[in-house]
């Protein structure tokens, strides 16, 4: 069976590193960058590139292509006007960090229908086409979501195209993403900053600084814009959040002002952190895609650790 | 000319890597282990131990050695009411990590005059003398205090040996040290449990967890008992910087609520953490110990970043 080709919007780190590793794993790939150097570098590696969006997009809807959106959230809405203009009938996927944002975006322009939003979580601290790598996502979840809208068939495809970059796929829905990723993403970014300037104010901190302090605020040496960016545009989702750590570390400070105690916090961190050290990744299998109550099913397999490392069998008919 | 000997009370990680780095540094070293355990341990390696206390301390007054406390806090007020019925004229220091506990024990025993704290900061996650290592505090800042009542032999003898174990010295107040703990130790240790519960709690959380989480909880993993002990050791210092540290986090929620922005958190985080990677180390020179203000010359120097690698000149008379 021929396999679907691939047409790629914006090659940066994360776009061209999936045109490399889609055409490798066999696939017919071509794609857009808005950068002649992009496309030029793109094209010297030998790739299928223009900075012509209505002529990828009008390839696209010839061929049946899976569309996959690889821009910055801001440039989002303007793409997504175009697919609805030219190319409204393909399967539609995209690989940005905020998946609730995402969803209203493509709402907006009238393309649900064909539309499964996905997330590989990867990276690397460089951009562009020049920084890809068609290695960048093995091993690395991809997060396919399986919001009620989601159909099985472009489903099957989004999910066949991670498992092609070498990803293993877990299936959850965009605001339980969205959730997760300001917990153990966002906030822990807020965390650090905030770790970083209380031991700017005390004499002698750094000077004594070691691993903890280290470990404590790695990420807070993150592009403030790239941090910004993420937590504002999550801002629904990570609020909840900060305010249970809020909340946690207040009682900490009242225990520990009034009985000299931080036990209460520091039993429930270490035993979650233990949970967190033997959580286990087994393989999703035996879940039909287009089966009665697929998505939730798959919701909560992803949900309890598990990915999905081979394709899933499906049913013809619509879940 | 002859090296002072030194006694080490207590032969544990600390106190027994102590023990072997001294005597390689050509030092005559004896010592005290509670267990029976211990010292046949040390004395099957070659090393001068027993589990009496009288005859270690006997022998630490007969040849005026430093006495060095590598007991846990809890034993140390028993120690001190040894220390002062059989050597009080000994030099005396400590490796203990909350500084201004051991202070008021110290003065409570009547030892302040010949006591000058210190605190080496390196370890492992093991105990006890088979965990010991000579080369422990190789490259390690090891903390001496400079605090008001410091006589400057005493000071002398402890930045020796810490010298001799292949430390690097840093100079500074207990009040200030243990602040500083605060920050960079036992409040990375809060905020560390707080994410982790809060993780926890929230569904596909683990599933999805990667490098920022990893980091941000990997001193969750820490026993409780041990983050507790430091924690609750340090209260009267960690509670104002935890302080700090909810203000700056509720200012942070209260911007991204009403503005959608967490501009002024990051943008400052990310200035402390860029700071603290390109802060200085430069040795300290030219202080002599003795002289007016050397302590808060010292201090002053500590608090800065500087470090003693070498032994600093000293007057005769007392400072």
């Amino acid at each position: 069976m021929r396999k679907t080709p691939v047409c790629v919007v914006g090659l940066g780190l994360i776009g061209g590193s999936l045109m490399r590793a889609a055409q490798s794993a066999g696939r017919d790939v071509f794609g857009y960058n808005r950068s002649v150097e992009g496309v030029e570098a793109a094209r010297f590696d030998g790739y299928d590139a223009t900075t012509r969006l209505d002529e990828a997009l009008t390839r696209a809807a010839e061929t049946g292509a899976l569309i996959v959106l690889a821009v910055p959230m801001p440039a989002l809405p303007m793409m997504l006007t175009h697919v609805r203009a030219t190319a409204p009938h393909c399967p539609l996927t995209d690989v940005t960090s905020v998946k609730g944002a995402v969803l209203d975006a493509v709402t907006e322009a009238g393309l649900l229908d064909r539309f499964v939003g996905g997330h590989p979580m990867t990276g690397t601290a460089h951009s562009g086409w020049t920084a890809g790598d068609a290695g960048l996502f093995a091993g690395a979840p991809w997060v396919v979501s399986v919001d009620d809208h989601v159909e099985p068939d472009v489903w099957t495809e989004v999910t066949a195209l991670a498992l092609d970059c070498h990803a293993v796929v877990v299936p959850a829905r965009s605001d339980e993403h969205d959730r997760a990723a300001a917990t153990i993403s966002h906030l822990p970014h807020l965390l650090a900053e905030a770790l970083a300037v209380t031991a700017g104010q005390i004499p002698l901190a750094f000077a004594l600084a070691a691993g903890s302090f280290r470990d404590g605020t790695r990420v807070a040496g993150t592009a403030p814009d790239l941090v910004r960016a993420m937590c504002e545009a999550n801002a629904d989702e990570l609020l909840p959040v900060l305010d249970e750590s809020l909340r946690l570390l207040s009682d900490a400070r009242d225990q520990l002002a009034e009985h000299r105690s931080v036990a209460e916090l520091v039993e429930a961190g270490h035993a979650a952190r233990v949970r967190y050290d033997s959580f286990n990744r087994p393989d999703i299998v035996g879940v039909v895609v287009g089966a009665p109550g697929w998505r939730d099913e798959l919701a909560a397999a992803g949900r309890a650790g598990g990915v999905i490392r081979s394709a899933l069998p499906s049913r013809d008919s619509r879940g």
